[in-house]
């Protein structure tokens, strides 16, 4: 009976659930801006005031009450008590007494085009762009206000990033990074391998070489030297920061370059003013990407069946290299211990452990999730949810639209001080990427992205969910409003009629 | 490394080659014109002259020399010459002084929506009817006015039948059965079996669904009556001739349905004023399938490895049933001698044989090819051009464009007489399909499909295709504006920028 | 993760499982008797006196109490009250007070050869009929004296067969069939598919080749006549009877000939002195090889989802062919019911219902199990034990040391009289294969295949197992020698030295 | 239609082809000639003379004429004219006039049970060791004295080597490294994938463990250290030397280790007095397993689509790293870009490059092929024919009766000096993994492997082939009664009847 392998549904879910994030080392802080102002259209200055809150500002040590958010434009103007604040006549006022207000959440790890599935992006062939939009609108809608895409199609993210920052489309702010160097494009062994069975060659070839471009898998055949030289040709399309493999995709356990390549990358990626990030999946994988310089770690706390020793843990917080940890809830860790087999067990085991020794280690946490949209026959797939490492349940820990807040969650359980989850989700992605001269905090001159919740996320991780209000860049978002062309995000179709009398000679899920 | 098995290749090369065409016995001629007239809207009649040709008329033993055509409105309102006929002051003439007037084409075994490749259903979601429009029109251009689809998703299908009826879409007149009774659909083991592979469940059902409805493998487990049972059902959806599975689809010996059930089905088809048909493979396959009373036999040619015997010949000729003889040109023979497997070379020789003999045997012979449309990027794609058991050169005698003119020179080379070939591809399928009432010969009353050639097709099968003049209903087709929206029949996109700097790691080939 | 795909466990299990069994209706009585007389040593004749039993013949309606049975040489020499008997002085006496004498049990489809597997062909390689000997051991020790073997390599089987015969060989007595005409073999597409994947050309084809001969599916392709005559010279290479497939293996399904060919086949065998049966999976297949004349239907109640009509039910009885079911137990069947798909869960609810009715039915009964010996790592493999139609545990059906005694369960638990699943085992078999004149009841002058019981049969299937004696042409067997030299039957080794420190890097069972 | 992947037959072939040889770097030189004398049975020291030959005894610069050698016991007494020896009485005296006398030849890379299919290994189930035997007698036939065994079963292969060394069998000398350290058994992704569909699970774990014991592909996920400590457990097995995987073994671009652990490894293996060796498959593994101090390097002209960059070779000089070169003949190199695909072009292409590089780098060449030896059936089963990187005809480099012949012709093709190739073949080897004290050499104490030629191998390479009489430790080798009990060397058996009849349904190489 021909079935998705198994296989290859973990590598979907893998490719979506654990192909790392971002981290940016932007020497140049203009640059780091560009996204957020490259083509934007004037506007007169609003004036809009968050009177009377408990501010938890993300670089205090403690929230401070009774405190109020002055905002001019795309910035904030002030901070501090109503009546020392310069509101103006028609300043908007927005009574939040009782209310949390706190900057906008960041994702250090998302996916804005994951579903690379032969009938996704065949469906919305032209439409891909609208895709990426629909996610940063979902992001957006969840408080998100930023997102740092770290493995998709370059051309078609950058577009929509710069719509974005432009105003002409709602959604998340986007940095991207485009492929993983080193990894070869989503009809290759490295994701879903069975599409180049079905699809035509023509086609294979054209999917692999947009996501891939002059940065595939060729590059491990190369010297350091010349790796860094097709870096550079990458970094020149437009890219917000690098992101190479330092261990492979799939098993995981081999290395895709040697330190020095890795090394030679960062310096690459430094020189253009850019961080560099590793996809690392092994304790000698996340040794060497540490000793190459990386500004960011993605899912360092997945090592296979090894935690991380103590020395490199070590060597984490020395170099101040962004921990972009990829933690489960418990009842998403039962669900792997009772259904998967013995080698995911292991894995899933240290990666628990992981988690908690990085968050003792001192090393910056980063919140991150690989998160992505599927659309729901997708997720009710009955290979996926046998097969999904994490529940695709209540828990899906890398869906868009919750993922972050199951991150809260697990990371309570694992026994993060409250603040240090909540810089994880602000100030320490704005940093580590070298975003923080605009973002990540809430102080006067920066942008004003900010989240106004219902209650205090510093007593209850659940409390994140209660969100109240999202401001973008100063402007209200209309949350109802989002996704504004529900595509991935719509409902699933009812059966159609042929479907009611089709009875399958054998079925699929035999 | 991951490539498109050359069972599927093949598997889909057959599909869309060799899964058979069409048979009527509308005891209804009221019916048999159905489509036709349907939703038609009205128009002023208008009078058109052709004049002065050498007529073929599909009747007549010989050609008629100096004879003109007098068209009404949709219909022929008389023939002779000029001098005879009431031609009015407003008749538009025609001179086709050394032409040759011959009935409009008809073609025994298209298939509209070939095409059922993942990506090619994907890329047109929601505008599969005008894939079926393009093919209509493709048709069309080429000669053929009228076609039978023997195998496709019924319900696109009589959607642009009847609007092609209705004078809505220009395009080749259409009859059609939907699913062949018996097999399952495009995602299954009858067809592209590894599609189930990468394609979600949910899309999986559904498209099999489409094409099969109630009327898949699981009639096999049924008894005799049950099988009618429902193939009644099926028929009350408004299909125009009922195609069952004498034999499987792959690998073709095993049979689908015993003499008892194909009766049944038969039967069931002419109560309902019907021609039935039946896809044969085997000697026994085809033996049983004559004796079950079909109107049509698909591709009797085919037979694997053994000849047709002496003694069904003869019933052949006994039942009258239609012959759809599927021939390759010599050139095409070659290349399956000079490069497929003996189990394929053994099958067309036989093949072969089977033709040379079904032509002196008496039994009506009818045009058919399996004609189809495949974008470029699949007929150049390396495993097709290996694989295909009929080269996808300049003889792919499956292309709808040209497929029919390389069945009447394959024919002129296995020694058919001339004027044979010219019923097979007019009267004789007219008769076979009980459509003769209205199409197939070019005689007072009958509906004006005609086709004006440049040079005499009695002396050479070549000359089928110095088309000068196509009329359909009495209407002059501007060939040119054919098809009116390519989308398979465009040209293939030049490689794309990405695809210049991108080096898969293992080539698809390989 | 690369794993043994289920589709071809449950192949194998179908082929040992469900891959039918032999019907003979030899006109030849002497032909009947050859191989248990063939070649065999002179031997002075024992005499041996089986004392004050009951005696449940197989032939009368009721058991006889107070009967002994009175044996010579390897035949039965009288019956009646021991008093009666012309017992001599050096006659030897057997005590059966309180037992139950009834005739050695007879199986009507067994496979001695099952374990077709690479591995397991090629770890015996040269010692296939040592193979076949333990099975023909295994089936005797457990009370089956007589045993139809109805699919396997010919030429071994016959060697093992003849050995038996001649006494050279303790075992089972053996007929068979050897290949099921128009199945190809063991690595083709209708069994263990993939083993062609990673077996030499040369290997797959030499297997096949002793499987098949030339009588595989190739003979699909061809006329009637033709079918018989390629029958007519396997017949002469000396099988006991033949078996052909009226439907293919798996699916299951279509028909491998059309009633024209199998009447061909029955009758070729009838006219050289051989029952025909058939292996039958649908309601066609099965109505098709009863018409066709048949001696005996294989599983007969396995018709996929549809349960057999009530007109085929009759004509089966009508016929008197052998019904040859495969019954599962209550244990067995709800095993199935929570484990397996929707597709073979509705099949074993329409093979209940089949065996219910075919019970009731009038058609003869025959004890039939596709019993086969497989090696513990196989029935402990995770694969087996997940996919395996019925269940590898205590019921697995079988098993040949243990199924036919499930099968005495499952017949009870559906309300079979006992006395009708007595004859099942015992006179049914020996007059549908026309071996009754020699076998099948306890008469004077039959073979004196004898067991004894200590718990009276007729009053609890389960009491089959209380096997007290078993005799074989006269000559009490060694239970506990046998099998002679074990080799599937043996423990499954303890893990080497190098498994302890060898951890595979990824589990194949993932 | 199922076929062996092409995939997987090349997994085989580049398995035999290019798994790398042997490097040792024993300090102590007493345990680099413990295989050659354990378990020795006293024997009394004959005297042997070869007499007045043109002696190359791989160390001087120059062929010396009109020399004669002197052999006491297993060893040479002396080299010298012969009136200067003191030849006693009963020295047996080899007239050895206008021949050409030189050192055994030796082989840095051989598989001695290469052919792990599973059809072969469970042929000759419990005859492992006399496959092993046969191979070794393979070798010794064909001139080759000492061979190194850089992968295979460990086990299997001591008990051999012991039972050579012991004189118990005749055989090439053997020295053995057991796994490749850091890849998995053959049934597993790293050799032959579709085995693991097909066999037990039971099974295909024990072949894995056999061949990987503590040191597979779990090595990549563990520390340097704990590596290291896997590995001294191995060492305290008994192997001769260690040798591991730099790059993985296909695609062959990753790597398995980094040079920390590398260098761990070697370090362990030296303190251990063994030598260690890398398997490479790129420039970067390249690069780093001379970093890590690798003694010998196996095949590292194989880089991928890339030559060694001019830094490497210089890096490879002046570590004196032993270079086990795999050069292709002129002839096998036109067959390989005539036949595969563009990939392989480009990386034999390079190979070509690199081998070229390499003979003018001044880093010590050594005589290596991957020498093994494959059945008939296998050689010639199309798939392979097609799909083997360097032709199974003639020019068969890794054939290990003549692939060593290949081995002078294609260096003598690509320039390499005669004394070069010769030294390559004997001194170098025994430097190389530290045997230098016993072999390589013709001089005064070293063993008496001495190879006697027809012609002068400094003249052309296909004078290697010349042999007129090879000795090992002193002793005449009886070439034709090698090997004692031909298995994989026997001709293919003819075919048996049954395939005379048998005509497959559709041919495996379809």
């Amino acid at each position: 009976m021909p079935m998705p392998t198994r296989r290859e549904f973990i590598a979907l879910a893998a490719g979506a659930g654990l192909a790392g994030a971002a981290g940016a080392t932007a020497a140049d802080t203009a640059a780091a801006a560009r996204p957020s102002t490259r083509g934007r259209r004037e506007r007169k200055a609003r004036s809009l005031l968050i009177s009377g809150a408990t501010v938890i500002d993300g670089s205090a040590d403690k929230p401070i009450e009774g405190q109020s958010v002055l905002i001019e434009g795309s910035r904030i103007k002030a901070l501090g008590r109503r009546d020392e604040l310069p509101v103006l006549s028609d300043t908007r006022i927005i009574d939040a007494q009782g209310k949390y207000v706190i900057p906008g959440l960041m994702n250090a790890n998302v996916h804005l085009l994951a579903d690379a599935r032969l009938e996704n992006l065949m469906r919305y062939a032209g439409r891909w762009e609208e895709l990426i939009a629909e996610a940063a609108q979902v992001a957006l809608k969840s408080g998100q206000t930023t997102v740092f895409d770290t493995y998709g199609p370059r051309r078609y993210l950058m577009t929509v990033r710069d719509r974005i920052a432009a105003g002409e489309t709602v959604g998340s702010r986007i940095f991207c990074a485009g492929n993983i160097i080193g990894l070869d494009g989503p009809y290759s062994a490295d994701f879903l391998t069975s599409t180049a069975e079905v699809a035509s060659s023509a086609l294979v070839n054209r999917v692999n070489a947009i996501w891939v471009e002059n940065v595939g898998r060729r590059l491990m055949w190369l010297t350091p030297e010349r790796v860094a030289q097709e870096v550079r040709v990458y970094i020149e399309k437009g890219i917000d920061f690098i992101k190479y493999a330092s261990n492979d995709h799939v098993p995981g356990a081999f290395l895709a370059f040697s330190l020095e390549a890795q090394t030679a990358m960062v310096e690459e990626a430094h020189r253009a003013g850019l961080t560099a990030q590793a996809h690392t999946m092994s304790v000698e994988g996340l040794r060497i990407a540490i000793e190459a310089g990386c500004d960011i770690i993605q899912h360092p706390n997945i090592t296979g069946p090894e935690p991380i020793p103590e020395r490199t843990l070590e060597s984490f917080a020395r170099h101040k290299a962004g921990a972009a940890v990829f933690p489960i809830t418990n009842k998403a860790y039962e669900h792997v211990m009772k259904t998967l087999a013995a080698t995911a067990r292991t894995m899933w085991s240290s990666a628990d452990i992981n988690v908690r020794n990085l968050i003792r280690s001192g090393a910056p946490l980063l919140l991150a999730n690989d998160g992505a949209v599927f659309p729901p026959e997708f997720l009710t797939d009955p290979l996926v949810t046998r097969a999904w490492s994490v529940a695709p349940g209540e828990d899906n820990s890398i869906d868009l639209a919750k993922g972050h807040f199951y991150w809260f969650q697990a990371m309570e359980e694992k026994g993060c001080p409250p603040m240090e989850m909540l810089r994880a989700a602000t100030r320490n992605i704005a940093v580590a990427y070298r975003r923080d001269k605009d973002l990540g905090t809430l102080e006067a001159g920066k942008i004003a992205d900010v989240l106004i919740l219902d209650r205090n996320p510093l007593q209850a991780a659940a409390n994140y969910r209660s969100i109240h209000m999202i401001l973008k860049e100063g402007e209200i978002i209309d949350r109802d409003a989002l996704p504004a062309t529900p595509m991935l995000t719509k409902p699933m179709e009812p059966p159609i009629e042929e479907e009611r009398s089709y009875i399958p000679f054998l079925s699929k899920g035999r």
